[in-house]
């Protein structure tokens, strides 16, 4: 325990990310000073958000540095503490980055510092319980506003936040049709998410598709893809429909701008909305999030996969599983086991 | 007053409509029946959205026939009445269509019918106090949620809704930028109605420009023209920014879809909103924005424009001069004066 791996941004990425686009480092393991806390990153999280953060451009959150250590979610172990609130042992959610340990504190990075509830282990922490799962529910329920009986569409069903918007949607009484890549994902879908339907893209006629497993138009789109997909949705919104903007990993890699839908004007036809935001803006609100997330587990009416790389070594290229579709569910890699 | 002289729609446009999409045809002036009354149309409302009504497809009314009169709001004088609320010699309000007669009742048409307030001339009972004023009230006011000292930036800002929406912006207390088309509509935005500036999108670089003219970003985006001139906006939206999907000048005359704007995730990382709205779905709520127009006319603070051709041969032509920009303010055509 006298060295801190890292992997830093080395150069911003054009196109997809490369191991070339980071650099391993071995640093010193800091110390804790007054009110922090010294973590050991057991599970790092892999969001698509986090290709947007290599970018050299203004967005939600600043871009990584050159040369800093890049960004990342994570489970944590407490190894020393100078924090009254957290004692050596204690399993915690953090930015913690792609590096063995971290120093943090409560105000620390994008998530702050926060215990693990009892008996949550780090990859339910991660995923339903986590920034996927909060995405999900507060896009679907605060900007999708789904009612019983209504159609409710998801982009990237199968994916960590999708296959929770969808399930959420069916708790709350809607129809639901998910799009995913491939005949794996969707019949996880409709055998073990209880969508309705599912569409697999790289397979059918996905506007034609639409149109047929949405006979009564589409409600809410939760869209986590953007590009011909969301063109696609567009043709078949309801009145009053509201599209939920996630995100759009369809241009995430993509080295020119790619237009946007050319029938934006449905949602004047259709009186429509389509909006998006980010999860950060409710982090306050979570407890009432994760209460009722929890609740529907235990319910067996809320499924997850989650998808566990290993090895520090592998972290580079476990960013483009997300990318390539290869994640099955939400994707994850194990540092380190909790000691 | 033997002849009921009409445009009827003879084929469908492809691009910009031209004579051959329209027929000439003399008909029998129609007899009222119990309830209805027989119109004379004095004036004709030319508004974008028409083009839309002569395409073959689904949209928030039914396409125009082919062989039907072509449908268009208008001003009309009753010439009989056998409807207990209307007397000959009335001006009324309601969709007349490209034709010299017809005849109407309360519910008919899209408009329905409803006698002109006192003193309230045709050309502003079809301008500010129409559907043009209508739309820009609603828009603005419900779906773009000015707040005193925002930024608010509106496209096709001289025509006859934007006008009117960015001047009630104004009279909100928000700094208002217009985008229009040659240093005449320019001058008469910053000049005569009171707005901060004013782009020139066939002179300036409008990306550009709403940077330096909007240096604490658009709260909210009233748009008419999408296109480029939406994508460019979307670069400078602020957080919460509500974007006012009105209409889509740039595409309605196109012969292939075009693209939509490459930077709709600047809605995600603005937590910000699109969303489309018909102004019929306001009529009942007609009295309360027509009192307020009134008032801020009466009180110096709201202008408008009107553009007045004349000739019942020049109304096929008449429609075109929206889409070439060669109106000035709300286009109108005379076919008769009130007797």
């Amino acid at each position: 325990m006298t060295v801190n791996r890292q992997w830093v941004l080395a150069k911003r990425p054009h196109g997809m990310v490369t191991r070339d686009n980071f650099e391993y480092r071995e640093a010193a393991v800091p110390e804790p000073g007054d009110g922090e806390v010294l973590l050991r990153n057991l599970y790092l999280s892999f969001d698509p958000t986090q290709r947007g953060w290599m970018e050299d451009r203004e967005s939600y959150l600043p871009p990584v540095g050159i040369g800093e250590v890049m960004r990342a979610g994570s489970v944590a172990q407490v190894v020393t503490s100078r924090h009254p609130d957290f004692a050596e042992g204690d399993l915690v959610q953090t930015t913690g980055g792609w590096q063995d340990y971290l120093v943090a504190s409560p105000g620390s990075g994008v998530m702050g510092l926060s215990r693990l509830p009892d008996g949550v282990p780090p990859t339910l922490a991660l995923s339903v319980l986590g920034v996927t799962g909060l995405t999900a529910y507060w896009g679907l329920l605060d900007l999708g506003e789904p009612q019983p009986g209504q159609t409710v569409l998801v982009s990237g069903a199968a994916g960590a936040t999708g296959s929770v918007a969808g399930q959420i949607a069916r708790i709350k009484g809607c129809r639901v049709v998910g799009i995913a890549g491939g005949p794996d994902k969707c019949r996880w879908l409709t055998d073990v998410a209880g969508f309705d339907a599912a569409i697999d893209y790289k397979a059918d006629d996905v506007d034609q598709r639409i149109g047929e497993l949405c006979p009564d138009r589409v409600d809410v789109f939760f869209d986590n893809v953007g590009g011909g997909i969301l063109e696609a949705a567009l043709n078949h919104i309801n009145m009053h429909a509201r599209v939920v903007l996630c995100g759009g990993i369809s241009a995430y890699n993509a080295t020119a701008p790619i237009p946007g839908p050319a029938n934006l004007m449905n949602l004047v036809v259709m009186r429509a909305r389509m909006e998006g935001f980010i999860v950060i803006d409710y982090m306050d609100r979570s407890a009432q999030a994760v209460a009722d997330l929890v609740a529907w587990m235990e319910q067996g009416l809320l499924h997850h996969q989650v998808d566990v790389q290993e090895g520090f070594d592998n972290i580079p290229d476990t960013l483009n599983r997300l990318f390539t579709g290869r994640n099955i569910g939400k994707q994850l890699l194990k540092i380190a086991d909790p000691e």
